[in-house]
């Protein structure tokens, strides 16, 4: 009989569910997935996450789970629901919550992914020890959750962080959400293309012009970047400038001890962190004379979603 | 023998420094000034406002002080200092709670006068009861003050909040600072007045044109804008349209309950707060689907600043 404390960890993504059972030192000793495209009916969907967690606990001779942690797109935490998320096929506020008690007797934490990702990274990661924190995931959109203290913010109705959302540049590019200018359009993984295409406007000539719009991808204008194409080069730099203004505005607002990159875009590494290094600090106002370090998640890509879930029971 | 609580309020302005004795249901029932442009020594300001205190305490018959709130430019929390306030002529750092401390035996507090402002708001003005609520305060400068889950937010180093220097237009209008397009420069008397100037230069026909530049200034297009004046109106249109992405941005980060107003501009009461709603509306996240009132501070002008310091000792 295993007496760790053991807790359950579950990423909910718009093709992957990933479930995970993790020991208190941040070990995940057992994982499974579900396709999350599969369910059209949420309450299927509980059925088999509820099926998944008991066979792990009954496999693995586990007494006692702590707790079940969720990160999910539109994740609610006041509510414990997932709230109309646009790449889910069961629409509607789903009482994720609600629904996974009332069939396990585990206390439920439900959030979106990316304040999993930085709570996971403050209690398992690079910002162990930190009180003052702030992620940035960069993907197909642009996530954000923010420590205060010690503590997720959720503001007044659970959805504090949402940063990806934040007007960058007025009048900008349109975003889905129906405003113009949000950091998005310019940090995501349609953002970034959309400067390359741009760019490539104006140097029909360069090799990436070659390449069909439409094929056109983050992944691409990186490897271009590191063979020296000069308008990748010159995209990462642009998307870094404003990433870096983004970074200023955030010290602006809590001040954090360091501001923390995770997501599939990371993969740029340094042809993408150096120029946010150096817009940030172009950028960051003179009050603020402390280091604030930049700096690239320290979970593996493919443990963090379920570490940042599971850590939220903590 | 006056049993009751009483602490002290101190607001540090670059003009004057106003002293006021607060009983604990927020009367304040004594108050003193000091002109703090006489002062270029710290310790002699200093010795000074310890007198007062003393005088004040003496004739109000108070057994007791529970403490001692300061809000000043440049306050320093975590330090409980005055650090390199431009319009102070002690410069430097000034170590204000170490101090007074060393000459009272009252425990002091030391913040900015924007977080000052939105504490007192919540002790004692339209506030009470909230726990997630951001100020802004409009005058020379633009400051700010967030409270997140009932307590001011002061970040890794004590200056968190910030917002007027968040860079609200990239590569913008020129700022103190050292950026551009700070929010500042949109929404001060300086930013304010800038706005009405170019919009002159485009309608050089306009009654306001015949006031030279140097006398311009937000009293006098408010009250051009309450005559009908179409250059005065549009000046804040535009400046409550940027403030009101400010908001929308201040919202994807904290999600407040309500966001306040205070400080001169203020005066223009309708004519920039419907702006900024208006703004404010077309520009906040859909997700946010709670109302959050936009609200001028329930404080009088005279007494906030005392207030807001007084209330930083609770």
């Amino acid at each position: 009989m295993n007496l760790l404390k053991f807790s359950i960890g579950i990423d909910i993504g718009g093709t992957n569910t990933d479930i995970g059972l993790v020991n208190d030192t941040g070990e995940i000793i057992a994982r499974q997935h579900l396709h999350t495209t599969q369910y059209f009916d949420a309450q299927l969907f509980v059925n088999d996450i509820v099926f998944t967690i008991r066979q792990m606990i009954l496999e693995n001779n586990v007494e006692q789970i702590v707790g079940i942690g969720i990160g999910a797109p539109c994740g609610n935490f006041d509510e414990g629901s997932i709230d109309d998320a646009a790449n889910l096929n069961f629409r509607g506020k789903t009482p994720l919550k609600k629904m996974l008690e009332a069939q396990l007797n585990i206390p439920v934490v439900v959030t979106n992914d990316a304040n999993a990702a930085v709570y996971g990274e403050m209690i398992y990661g690079g910002a162990k020890g930190m009180k003052n924190v702030v992620m940035f995931t960069l993907g197909t959109g642009v996530g954000s959750g923010i420590i205060i203290d010690g503590k997720l913010l959720y503001g007044s109705d659970g959805f504090a962080g949402e940063l990806g959302h934040s007007i960058l540049i007025p009048y900008g590019r349109k975003c889905n959400c129906g405003n113009c200018g949000c950091l998005e359009m310019y940090a995501s993984i349609r953002g970034i293309t959309q400067t390359c295409v741009e760019l490539l406007q104006q140097s029909p000539e360069n090799e990436l012009a070659k390449i069909p719009k439409e094929q056109l991808d983050p992944q691409i204008i990186t490897n271009a970047a590191l063979n020296g194409n000069a308008i990748a080069i010159e995209t990462y730099r642009k998307t870094g400038e404003w990433l870096g203004i983004a970074l200023a505005n955030v010290v602006t607002f809590s001040s954090p001890e360091a501001i923390f990159f995770a997501g599939g875009i990371m993969k740029a590494g340094d042809i993408l962190l150096k120029p946010i290094k150096e817009s940030f600090t172009k950028h960051k106002l003179f009050l603020y004379k402390n280091d604030i370090p930049i700096l690239h998640s320290q979970l593996s890509e493919n443990d963090a979603a379920i570490l940042g879930a599971a850590a939220l029971v903590f």
